[in-house]
């Protein structure tokens, strides 16, 4: 059982059957063939020599499928993580330690610690604080320095010689390589194709929808296989004229643990933190998408361990930050994935193709790469759910357009810190102002109402208050202002009863404060009473001179006995 | 009207008269010989030129006056911004840039502008975050770092030539200097013995209250006048074989603008920000005590603007960061004062003392400033207080032991920040699990209880769940996860209401993961429906497309009615 409860695959090789395979094995392979193209274009985006993104898809999601609770998540280099790691090795105390492929392979080991130390603190629950107008604004962000990323390889620009004033782009716009723009326009072109134009057109021929599904997921590697014959045979375009992804070493990397620079690793804690963060809270939002349909379960703290083991890996033979991919995983799941057995055949396909085909993908241009990656990202833009969260929320759309603002105009970490912080900072808010209602007696019943709902009896020297929420520092002093302002509207008031019904928890501020106006209220002659608090709380504040300081305020059991007594 | 709601002082001046100020002369007179002394200690404890803190105590209280809302507080030099101000000056990134004085005023103006700021914003509520076991931990922290500053002092020692080794610390042990230790100890003794033991003694003759306040509260000035004037005339103690103050420039400081530079500015913003916020934090806390013992109030976003207004006066007028002193308040209280015109007194005599009696504060030795803080800091330590708070609350015990701690071993704006962080995250933690019932019907009536608390009607197919929160991104996903377990546990269900007559908010996060979930049970043709809503709930919800997802669930007003549909 507790074997089980870490390696959930062993739970499902029981049931393992031909059947399931079949499935498995046509998911697999289709998600193989997207994830070499995706694999290499990733590893562009992140400024990592091409082989990065292909080790990164062989023994991440190998630990994935052991440790992991997801059938179907496709975890290897993802766009998000990608522009992550770009921003890190741009960064000037980064780039000044130099050698960029060992920090990448820190900021994977990093994080996957960072995720295994999560997990032993059962730190997973804290995702649900990433609210998700922060994370859309985030992926808005992140998308557009994307494009932005890849729009100089469309172009065949290099990257400007002068400084950044207008005549220098005016220079950098009129150096636009026509060819490489060719190459790239018709890969869009052909990638849009593939996309619903197709479907619909193969869809009158009465093709069965896996085939459909199957074909157009194939569009990337058809676009990449033609324009590399292009570069490769048409005379006039050539690795002279367009620029390749350029050689790439064959064979395994060799699994190596000498990347053990303190200082590199002190230096890039931070954006490891922030890769773990935000690889985890996507990966299990898109797990979670899959399971639900299928009436699964993804157990958050596995999902810690499991993407943190895959991670580590990645950080060890030579591959880049890992996580789960949104636009591969629904192929894998709309393809008919089972299990990750298909996850498994889609790696040792990719272990094959860095074994044996690595000369293939040389002449691979970069434009075309670029061009699978604008069209995978230009959906998560959704710059328009913007103004949809405004709408719905104020206070959520601003926090959004922060969120985006600050990816954009502060950096990639800067903006989740600040989006995150405005979240927290708006709920504080909202939650400070607990509801508070004072109370009176419906007539001729031992039932308490609220005097602006209901016809209640109330009584001159005695204020009836019922706190709805537990007392904490985020409210105590609300609920203090709400009581003087009781008071001074009701000058004859003696004797005040809080209704501690709804009460489960006092923290230390609220004993402090409520103490202090236990103490002024004394001085004022005014006795303090509680009623109906509950066991827990009763004990809490018995172990404190709270009561004793009280006196001749008592403690009540039932609010009718406070009132037989004080009215 | 909006008058005095600016300038608090006019509305009190209408009503002042001859009585009123016989009061607050003999305040004003008493808390200002507490002043001289404090003012140039906690220089020394910034680590700035003594006249720094005497400034500090002329033009800040005066716009106190103007623009505060409490009538007692001393506003002026504290110890806890004078070591966070030598925190400051003692960073490596500050201290390279030369000039501390410079970075003093700096602190002062930026700190002030930055309560403006917060008042602006209304921000003045958000100091509830920070809890008192938070700022607790932070002032023990702080305390010991005054103390140990403050040591070196009283040993007459030198700092360190050498490295921070062991034998390097025998060598600064073996450098005391006998002399300066006596004088320090002496010090200890005569404030101590002015304290309970003098009263106790005078009590005995009859004296009136008043005078023996008045009497213990001149210790300070008394041992600085006692020790100041053995080293200036006893044979072998002098200024050459014990530390002193030295030569105090005479007469005011010039008003000046020109310490306007842009690098430092930026620099320094962190450490003003956490100093205005701790400088407001303290200063409410101390101004609240008085005002609740007399009845008055404070308004937080008068005081910000009135704190404010005094550290920029500080930064103008060469002085260093101020706030609501503790002691000096208590002392100002209990002397009587009535209004701000005993600060404005005080004010005065410090300038008196400024243009005519520098001269005579030129032998003051350090170890009698030394032994006036330490005499003072020793009852702010409190370390007592983290075990009490730990046996009543282990989160708020962690928290405060985590602000010590970290304000100690990472520095004082690193353990604030711990601090507050930690506090925010376990309140996130506990919130995240709302209190959900599943409801049934008592029998007989409309009325509808939680089932695990009365005996109600349930229906196989049908779930009924009060929500007693409102739905945010903090708790919406507890409330998914709830209500997929009651599924796993009742399989039965093929509808769902969700009773809000709770729920005043659902986030835009709340509003994805409701939909999601609504997605969800359709395709296990399972039926979503709502009850009891309130208006601005609906409201919020009509602007979106849930109410069509939601279809064919329906929007009951109340419970019964979804009953005697689907039951």
């Amino acid at each position: 059982m507790p074997l089980i409860k870490f390696f959930p695959i062993f739970g499902r090789l029981k049931a393992y059957d031909r059947h399931t395979f079949k499935d498995d094995l046509f998911a697999g392979v289709l998600t193989a063939i997207i994830l070499v193209p995706q694999g290499i274009a990733y590893s562009v985006v992140a400024g990592l020599p091409p082989e990065s993104g292909l080790y990164s898809s062989i023994l991440p999601p190998i630990l994935y499928a052991v440790f992991g609770t997801s059938q179907t998540l496709s975890v290897g280099p993802v766009s998000i993580a990608a522009i992550m790691v770009a921003s890190a090795l741009q960064a000037p105390e980064i780039g000044a330690l130099g050698q960029p492929v060992q920090s990448a392979l820190i900021l994977a080991a990093e994080s996957g610690l960072v995720m295994m130390g999560m997990a032993l603190l059962r730190m997973g629950g804290l995702v649900n604080f990433i609210s998700h107008p922060v994370l859309n604004g985030f992926t808005s962000g992140a998308s557009i320095l994307i494009i932005a990323s890849q729009l100089p390889h469309m172009l065949g620009l290099k990257p400007p010689s002068c400084g950044a004033d207008a005549s220098c782009y005016l220079v950098y716009i009129e150096n636009t390589s026509m060819l490489t723009l060719a190459v790239g326009a018709i890969a869009v072109a052909l990638l849009i194709f593939f996309g619903k134009p197709l479907a619909f057109l193969i869809r009158k021929t009465g093709a069965k929808p896996s085939f459909i599904t199957a074909l157009s997921k194939c569009a990337p590697l058809l676009t990449v296989m033609l324009s590399t014959l292009a570069v490769s045979y048409v005379p006039g375009l050539g690795p002279q004229q367009i620029a390749v992804v350029g050689s790439i070493p064959s064979g395994f990397p060799e699994l190596s643990l000498d990347f053990f620079v303190p200082e590199k690793w002190r230096r890039l804690l931070p954006y490891s933190a922030f890769i773990a963060l935000i690889a985890y809270v996507e990966s299990v939002a898109i797990a979670k998408v899959t399971a639900n349909l299928r009436g699964e379960k993804i157990v958050p703290n596995n999902e810690l361990i499991a993407l943190g083991a895959a991670n580590l890996a990645a950080g060890v033979s030579g591959g880049m930050p890992v996580a789960g991919g949104f636009s591969r995983t629904m192929v894998n799941f709309s393809a008919g994935a089972r299990t990750q057995m298909a996850m498994l055949i889609a790696a040792g396909i990719l272990a094959l193709a860095v074994m044996f085909f690595t000369p293939w993908f040389e002449n691979i241009p970069k434009a075309a790469l670029a061009a699978i990656i604008l069209v995978a990202i230009v959906p998560l833009l959704r710059l328009r759910n913007i103004v949809d969260t405004w709408r719905y929320d104020q206070g959520d759309g601003l926090a959004q357009l922060a969120t985006l603002a600050g990816v954009l105009a502060l950096g990639i970490e800067e903006g989740i810190a600040l989006g995150i912080l405005l979240t927290i900072v708006s709920y504080l808010r909202k939650t400070s102002h607990p509801h508070i209602a004072v109370v009176g007696r419906i007539p001729g019943t031992e039932h308490y109402r609220n005097i602006k709902r209901y016809r209640v009896e109330t009584w001159q020297h005695l204020l009836l208050l019922r706190i709805d929420d537990n007392i904490t520092f985020a409210n105590v002093n609300f609920i203090e202002d709400f009581i003087n302002e009781e008071l001074a509207l009701k000058p004859g008031i003696r004797h005040i009863v809080l209704i501690f019904n709804s009460v489960s928890d006092v923290d230390a501020t609220a004993l402090e404060v409520l103490e202090n106006l236990n103490r002024v209220l004394q001085t004022s002659r005014i006795t303090l009473h509680l009623s109906e608090a509950k066991g827990p709380v009763l004990d809490k504040l018995d172990k404190t001179e709270f009561f004793k300081h009280l006196a001749p305020g008592k403690v009540y059991f039932r609010t009718q006995e406070a009132v037989d007594e004080l009215a």
